[in-house]
């Protein structure tokens, strides 16, 4: 009997952060969090935009969450609040379990939409989540490939050409 | 005698896309523009985003500078509209001449504020050409390590407690 994943909201401390250090996304975010208990600034942060599955005590699964506000959205349609979902990553021999989707659900859970950017070869995972491709936009998303996931009654913002040329001079 | 290098808005079109594949940063950016370019939606467009040096008839230096609207400006005070450089690299043997300084301060002459994103080993070099590293804000940033250019009266955005924290549920 397969158990089913735990999606846990990660505290960030000295044992998160050296938790994961096991990731191959690891970088100026993890730095800057570093360095802010360092100095004290911020002290097992329960608030962290983090969320993860433990296998035992070990951390196998993560991804990042990011509450966006409104006023900068330029996905969806009306524009509102939304989620930024970035740093999935399940670690090699922890794979094919199922802990990308039950983060990717944990996601959804909170009904609101939500954009990432697919990584090269992820876009048939994204599809699979019920994620759809934007229309490429340069000025918008220079080089990202955004996938976005659209809650009942949001719909993916269209651009007037007038604004996508808004970047000539 | 070194010639001072010559900065020159590229066309895109077949010609241009192909001295681009030289590049390492060829990507999702360069294949929509291919994409525009056969299906006729774009021809010969003198209105790119991209800049660059030729030495002889080959392009050994490149930037790409869009003009992002102000309403989206979560880097300077006040809110203005600005300029985001990416994409700067200059061809292999083609390096320490100045090609990369002449990009830049092209850049500068339009005298708006400039958002760039520091690779790995690049903050020297941007450090030289009067950029400064902006204090990292994990909502905004996400991963990246943004260094602004400021013209005279315009500072960087100081994000208050409340703004940073927006982010969390």
């Amino acid at each position: 009997m397969v158990e089913k994943p735990v999606v846990e909201r990660l505290r960030i401390n000295f044992k998160t952060l050296e938790e994961f250090q096991r990731f191959q996304e690891y970088g100026l975010e993890e730095l800057s969090m570093l360095e802010d208990l360092q100095a004290n600034m911020i002290e097992d942060d329960s608030n962290s935009p983090f969320y993860g599955i433990y296998y035992g005590d070990k951390l196998v699964a993560r991804m990042s969450l990011y509450h966006i506000s409104g006023k900068y959205d330029r996905y969806f349609d009306p524009p509102q609040d939304y989620l930024e979902l970035w740093k999935l990553e399940v670690l090699l021999g922890y794979r094919h379990r199922g802990y990308g989707t039950a983060l990717v659900e944990y996601a959804k859970s909170f009904n609101m939409p939500i954009k990432t950017n697919a990584r090269q070869q992820s876009g048939d995972f994204w599809l699979k989540m019920g994620f759809k491709p934007v229309k490429y936009n340069p000025v918008r998303d220079r080089g990202e490939s955004p996938y976005i996931w659209l809650p009942p009654n949001v719909k993916e913002r269209e651009w007037t050409e007038e604004e996508e040329n808004e970047h000539e001079n």
